[in-house]
């Protein structure tokens, strides 16, 4: 449904989580409830092929980049034929094998643009894109956590983990993340989207690799508190193994809350099943709207999955925010 | 000046010297003097980043083919945006260091899409290109030379040679070359267009590594026993410090027909310059005419080059074309 007056929406996140949202938000754009769509991606990878492209070049790790051009790719043969294109991977035996061709696509553009806005949105063109893909920092950066036991024999002990990877693959229970640098300086369009926007939506995604870090960067955080916008929080499916181990969506909540105690939220989206099998029903559905309400948000539960696979479905996805977006 | 009918042309070669003649053909595409311009590429190339890919993938080595595709590219921003990119060599320290993204592109589209020609022609629609590239052939094949003297102390001896860069780069004299396999599959569509073509333009290049190699795929050969097209010449400029030392525009004529004895020849182009240099001027001159007249064929003298430069100047060839092509 249109509204009368289409609105800006911005899209925060990394990996396939974002490739989620924007998978749903691209609907709104196709519908034109929204008119105006822009992703902000992690480059804090360090794994694959963009670690290794990132190792040789010193470069922002392009594929989580990649992949968020490759969900706004233009609805025709193509957009199609290049989104896949770039999201191939090379079945090579050699030096090639494991890297992806809009990886390289994207390190080559930089190497000879020097502008990694500029080179991405020369991507965005290629793809016909339905919207724009910004980094969330002009320069690389990593990830450390504070890990609680990591070491079986020491369940009490805390230590640092870095690396994205790392994070994301840990043993034992993070009790928090930060950047290294600490302070990396935002992409100046991604601020500029942020305060521009009508609509902010944070995650899914790797909880503590690729949806937090966009809260630690300096700029980004500054921009998400300045603006007008509303910050529509999308909880994961499932806690993932490794980094949210034994999460249910108040945990995730909370995880969120401690690193940006001061974040403003208008609605926290979360799917009913994974809400149910969260805990008994009732209590984690309370819990969560408790945990909502305490921080002036609204909790909307709708079917956003894909029936039993732990995965949101792009156009259920879209229909929840839809609903968001016409206040329903 | 645009001719009543315009005509088809086809340009048969490699790396630099097709890039010069595909950038003069253009010329003559883009005032409708021909409608409908392709290349056929050699694929033989073993050396560099083609070699690397050709070696980990088993495919038809890139490098060539992309380096027409650029020749070819739009003419505007798009166009050369993307030529510059499919052009850019890495300048990385590690394993891409060398590596060339329109190698890396087009690799993966034949991956993709295992399909050489539609690969090639999606590099085309990318770039906007002023006609079609296509490979000799579809298998990739090595080039041996007959080579005598590499081997100072025994200086009547031959041996033989493999590998596109160690023909090129030989000690010694080539006899002769050959193709291994010896009979590869012409590429079907590269048949069709000369058979199509009114012209068909052979050279300038590397003359036994890139030239001469279209004369030994026995598809290609027959095409242009075939074809209605009247072929055209170009000489190179000087002789290449290794496979052709010491070489004159005589000597280039005649490794061709040694090497193809059938071959019709309707026009033979040669820089003035080059001519003069080769010798004396009027024995050189004399000497190249009655080579070129034996064959039944035209010789046409004229300023083709940069000045003081050993490459082509692609106005001053497109002019010399025009005028081979209204039989002035």
């Amino acid at each position: 449904m249109a509204r009368d007056t289409a609105q800006a929406a911005v899209a925060l996140g990394g990996g396939h989580g974002l490739h989620a949202t924007l998978s749903a938000l691209r609907r709104l754009h196709d519908d034109l409830t929204i008119d105006d769509l822009t992703a902000i991606v992690t480059v804090a990878d360090n794994g694959g092929s963009s670690g290794r492209l990132r190792g040789e070049f010193g470069v922002l790790p392009p594929g989580d980049l990649r992949m968020a051009l490759a969900a706004l790719c233009g609805d025709d043969e193509w957009g199609r034929t290049w989104a896949d294109v770039i999201q191939h991977r090379f079945a090579g035996q050699g030096e090639m094998n494991g890297h992806v061709v809009g990886n390289l696509l994207i390190v080559g553009l930089w190497e000879l643009m020097g502008d990694h806005v500029r080179a991405l949105d020369w991507v965005g063109r290629l793809l016909g894109a339905h919207g724009r893909v910004l980094p969330m920092a002009t320069t690389p950066m990593d990830i450390t956590a504070r890990v609680r036991g990591t070491d079986p024999a020491a369940p009490d002990a805390v230590t640092v983990v870095s690396g994205q990877v790392e994070v994301a693959t840990t043993a034992g229970q993070i009790e928090s993340v930060a950047l290294v640098p600490a302070d990396p300086q935002a992409c100046a369009e991604a601020v500029d989207a942020i305060l521009a926007a009508e609509w902010v939506v944070l995650g899914p995604g790797s909880w503590f690799s690729s949806v937090i870090p966009h809260l630690m960067v300096p700029g980004l955080r500054q921009a998400l508190a300045d603006t007008q916008g509303r910050l529509v929080v999308v909880l994961n499916l499932e806690a993932q193994a490794g980094e949210t181990t034994g999460f249910g969506p108040v945990d995730h909540l909370e995880a969120l809350f401690e690193h940006a105690p001061d974040l403003t939220v208008h609605s926290v989206l979360v799917d009913s099943t994974a809400l149910a099998i969260a805990g008994d029903h009732a209590d984690g559905r309370a819990a969560l709207d408790r945990a909502v309400t305490d921080r002036g948000a609204r909790l909307v539960v709708a079917d956003i999955a894909v029936p039993g696979e732990p995965r949101h479905d792009p156009d259920r996805l879209a229909d929840a925010f839809r609903g968001i977006v016409d206040g329903v």
